[in-house]
């Protein structure tokens, strides 16, 4: 279980890319506030004078995928002529050195957040494949403390000690080559999202079949456009998946606190799982609301694709505001803040449900799952993991793979997030062949 | 109280400047986090078929300036060639045309709502010039519908319902007249920091006696550092401000939430009014946790500066998790935002106490803390407003005032943000003459 690679190397430098696809084209990915997304990705890639590379994707729904490239191309000149032993050394304090920045701080999340992460994920990467170890199984052999040094510890103490940390993670020690053996046989359940907003009934009775064909039976479908509608769109897919499959709804968070109570308290009848997103993002208060009313119909609360920070989660995770912890792989400051969510989530009995979908989500995903379900919560019993087949053959050199229902662990070094040369070729916005011609339905003002 | 402007017009453009100021030359606005601070701004002027301009200001810390600088020519497309009647006729509808754009959104807050808020208060500015108002004034006069319609309610109906705000503005409309008398003759009660980390005791008794001959008799002193430091310093201040003056804590969020409680417990014989920014921007129930703690000493819990959203203002004032509501005017959405938190803290009594400093934050301030106390609060008795002098003499044509220990409230039409021409050209960042010289001081490199 070595994890110090054999060469130390210099970062020369890093490459951005806006990387957008036209995926408005179609209504796959719509939701009621994202309408018409055009699926993207910032591709940031790190080049060392070894010739080794590190490279990490941070989704978006297409206008202001820029803005990010503009930050990560800034924050690249603080990583610059480093040392890659640096960040091995001492990935927390690499992460300070980003995160707590003593005058981009002010800046705070979102734009900022996702813009650090981009580039702590294209160190894991590159650390990753010098030590040829899918990310999954670096994280799992790391030692207890080493995990515990990459974290931010300064607001979370509250919910998790750094001492807690380790104990949990030196208590599934032992037993980690029997997990990895399991997970290696089967790989974490996943579900799917059938019930697009966009899509007809016969599109979805399509969809149903295809993913259960997979071996999934967890489905997920959109909510909260108009009641009657739902209940409708409901009836059809509980019958389409049957009545012993899970259901889930989200709701991406188009309604206020007590709207989405009374919308959700109309729909108890279908048994779903949970209601993901029911309102704002930020809205910890509210989502304890909304878990404790809807308890007592055995619906939880999901939430996590767009929450802004590990302190947000945190309070989601310890207050009983959701009973599902969907971390997201680009949406925080990187590996050194998910493994904090995950953490906190594991000792609050919580289980982790990454999002997935948008570009390379699904491929990141996978990673973190292991990594819980091996060294962290230890166990597979309550996960599901978000799989969307969309964007993955033709884009990436090794798609993610599902079988009987479950994620095929990965193999390949680093987080498996090489894109085939002539996709990002043709994808590169507003200069890409894809792009030509239609660059204004790429931008800001498509659809203003 | 004609709120409509004689002439419509058309934006033309919108021009982006990137401010800085090589204020890390001195330690004045240090803290623990932004240890050198380069004060600067994002200049948003709106220009118009007629000539009319609006403009607006967004503070940063230096780096990451150009960030936003880059968000606010991205939105200028949304808002170029719009007849500037859209905004006025609904200016809820156009405040949701940028803060629910179906792309956008997915960058959530921070350097997005910040970039929002430099377009929304640009357009503000425009519309008090248009009629000839500073920009309280205009608030004080549009009708509570017409207040209501601005905000965004989707996430705030729990707190606080359409119906309730129209009560609150109604109430105090006969009354308006009365309180606007009295406000121009004394305006909002200011307070200024005196106790920046990086002074001697020296700066600090020539500070408090500057302040105290301005007629101010609340200070407020950085801590956090260091406990014993804190002890001393603290000893030291209180005795150059007298027994009865007032003394407020900043922490700037330094602490995790039992560490704050910890500290705090330990400062009680100074007996601060509040500590500011005790923990993370966004715990809002370490917040509620600290305020809890130290309820019995008689010290409240203030936050705001970079609270960066209208929802996480929402769960603050109803949750008890701060007793003073530190709006900030340029961290969210921009004056549709702020109003509807005025608003919340107002059916909560929790006053709202304007975070200043910065460049233009104060010019800015004293407009909400106008509106506030002539027409939501409705009154003058428990609020304190932050006042910073530098950064105004030189740098603003109309600078704030400061008699008798209150605001001078303003009379120029809009913010009153015009700056003189020269200070803009010589602080353009990098190209201007300031930063011949010195370009890498004001970058992200800077300190690193």
């Amino acid at each position: 279980m070595n994890n110090l690679p054999n060469i130390d190397c210099k970062i020369d430098n890093i490459n951005v890319i806006d990387l957008r696809v036209p995926t408005s084209d179609t209504l796959l990915g719509s939701d009621p506030f994202h309408k018409k997304p055009n699926y993207s990705a910032v591709l940031t890639t790190i080049e060392t004078n070894t010739g080794h590379q590190g490279i990490s994707v941070a989704f978006t729904a297409g206008a202001g995928n820029d803005w990010i490239a503009y930050g990560v191309k800034d924050l690249a000149q603080l990583v610059t002529n480093m040392d890659f032993s640096t960040f091995i050394d001492d990935p927390g304090a690499f992460f300070r050195l980003l995160i707590d920045h003593h005058q981009l701080r002010w800046l705070a999340d979102g734009v900022n957040r996702m813009a650090i992460g981009c580039i702590v994920n294209a160190m894991w990467d590159l650390w990753a494949k010098l030590v040829e170890k899918p990310l999954w199984k670096l994280l799992v052999d790391l030692p207890p403390e080493k995990i515990v040094q990459c974290i931010d510890w300064r607001y979370l103490r509250d919910a998790l000690t750094p001492d807690e940390a380790t104990e949990i993670l030196a208590a599934n020690w032992d037993a980690g080559e029997t997990r990895e053996n399991a997970l290696r046989q089967k790989g974490p359940k996943a579900y799917s999202t059938a019930g697009w907003l966009g899509l007809t009934d016969e599109q979805i009775v399509e969809t149903v079949n295809k993913v259960k064909a997979s071996g999934l039976d967890c489905f997920k479908m959109k909510v909260g456009q108009d009641l009657d509608f739902d209940k409708k769109r409901l009836a059809f897919i509980r019958e389409a998946i049957g009545n012993d499959a899970r259901l889930m709804l989200d709701a991406n968070q188009v309604w206020g606190v007590d709207e989405a109570i009374n919308h959700m308290e109309a729909l108890t009848e279908f048994r779903p799982t949970w209601i993901e997103e029911p309102t704002a993002r930020d809205d910890v208060l509210g989502f304890v609301k909304i878990a404790r009313a809807l308890e007592k119909y055995g619906i939880g609360v999901a939430a996590g694709e767009q929450v802004p920070s590990p302190v947000i989660f945190k309070q989601l995770i310890t207050s009983g505001a959701i009973q599902f912890c969907q971390i997201d792989a680009t949406r925080l400051g990187g590996v050194n803040d998910v493994m904090a969510v995950i953490l906190i989530a594991a000792k609050s009995n919580v289980p982790v449900c990454p999002h997935g979908g948008g570009i390379g989500l699904c491929n990141m995903i996978q990673h973190y799952a292991m990594w819980d379900q091996i060294s962290v919560s230890a166990h597979s019993d309550t996960q599901l993991v978000e799989y969307l087949e969309f964007l993955q053959d033709g884009v990436f050199i090794e798609p993610i793979q599902v079988r009987d229902g479950a994620y095929v662990a990965p193999t390949t070094s680093g987080w498996g997030l090489e894109m085939h040369p002539e996709f990002v070729d043709r994808h590169i916005y507003p200069t890409g062949a894809v792009w030509q011609g239609r660059e204004a339905s790429g931008g800001i003002t498509f659809l203003a």
